[in-house]
């Protein structure tokens, strides 16, 4: 790359190191690719940290030593997280959201990259320092959630599927008893998807009981990976027992009228003060 | 937000227009947010455009008049796109990929958001000027291209299921046909997933025959809505007839033995030279 002055360097940086977080990034890497003084890549690393800190973007960290380096962790304030999924809930509350059956259509929220990317970031600030080697969640709705989730931490999505498929390749099974309705359903995972002794963080749209979520948690223990924590967009509390006790909810629904089709969602429980 | 220095203001701009592609941003919302005169910020808006521009991160758009602003369009070069495409051809030769039935494994390739991100950039760039209103996929493997390529578009996504769940209220369903083993599959869409006459752009994961992209654009035509564009990550010259014809695919597949477990994947049609 041709020598670049500060200003166009400072954008460059910006660009690189915002579509790598969670790397270590080398300054050399840096002082080569910009073709100059590690002082001055050090002088602008300075700048980047400093409105990626008082923006509220995230922490830039910088790592000294001849394994030394800067690593992007991008982060967003619970404040700033609380103002955004205030304005969720209050659309989640829309009356003609919901289903027959008490169910609650949010396609449209989870299928826009905006959304997702405030939501993939808030889990990934939750979960920034739990040492994970890969993002796991059961399909379909909760895939973009992961994906938003994965990019922010840097780390692989796994999908558990709903059945066996001939393009994923032998793959462990089990059955789990879906906790609101009762039913026996099956999922799977390909063998190849998950390395033994993973660290796992699980990710969905939706818990009721948590019966999927506890799905998951045994199918993982088939690959003797370990659940460094789980994560929800939504949670409900019409239910007496919940099959998973440590999780992290953005949102949660606390009623819902099928026949008025009164909804009512308020933030979950990553905003209790102990969280 | 408190008035910054030059340098301080071209990292945050840089992430500001970053995170929202495609989207028109009026200098005032800069002026205001960095309490800057609009002069400066036009200065700003320059070094971005030429570091955009000279580095190949895409086009900073600049419209003069009352209604003008700058509207970061994300692309990435053909040249730069083909070395990222030659790589995950050699990866997507790797014997052990090849699974019973000449099927090939690639969901690792397509759980890494870095990958991911690389492709969805390649298809936002060959789709960018063609005036759609949404992404659509249908289940499983194809989300997360789909997600990756309406990121770096900022249009929402829609997910074809391949059974009516009752999460995704009232929805249309169609028979098809999968071309490659002449099976009947049912496929089905929310009605209130995609408003009439929408303009669509279709990804998949992986294209055999086409009767999956067929499928989908069967029943985009119960939603009276119009196909812009179809965009497959592999496509497989081993079928004698294509159900889809204009389609931009990434990767071909152009021989596949399952005994053996020699695959051969070469460029798509993207690359050729009249696309």
């Amino acid at each position: 790359m041709k020598k670049l002055k500060r200003s166009a360097r400072l954008v460059e940086m910006t660009q690189y190191l915002l579509f790598r977080p969670h790397t270590l990034i080398p300054l050399t890497t840096f002082a080569e690719r910009y073709n100059s003084a590690k002082s001055s890549i050090s002088e602008d690393l300075a700048i980047i940290k400093e409105v990626c800190e008082s923006e509220g973007l995230g922490d830039l960290l910088t790592l000294a030593g001849a394994a030394g380096g800067v690593k992007f962790i991008p982060k967003v304030s619970k404040a700033q997280s609380e103002i955004f999924m205030v304005d969720i809930c209050r659309q989640l509350e829309q009356p003609e959201r919901v289903l027959p059956g008490g169910y609650m259509y949010m396609s449209d929220l989870l299928g826009r990259p905006m959304i997702l990317n405030e939501i993939g970031k808030m889990f990934a600030t939750a979960f920034a320092g739990r040492d994970i080697d890969v993002v796991m969640t059961v399909e379909t709705k909760g895939i973009p959630l992961a994906y938003a989730t994965a990019t922010f931490l840097n780390l692989p999505v796994v999908i558990v599927r709903r059945d066996n498929k001939v393009t994923e390749g032998s793959a462990v099974s089990i059955n789990y008893v879906s906790g609101s309705n009762k039913r026996i359903q099956t999922m799977s995972l390909s063998r190849r998807a998950l390395k033994e002794e993973a660290k796992v963080l699980i990710i969905d749209d939706f818990m009721r009981a948590g019966g999927t979520i506890h799905g998951m948690m045994d199918l993982l223990s088939e690959f003797r990976a370990t659940v460094k924590g789980v994560g929800v967009f939504v949670d409900s509390d019409e239910v007496e027992e919940h099959l998973v006790e440590d999780y992290i909810s953005l949102a949660r629904l606390t009623h819902v009228d099928s026949r008025s089709k009164q909804v009512k969602v308020v933030l979950g429980n990553y905003f209790e003060s102990d969280q």
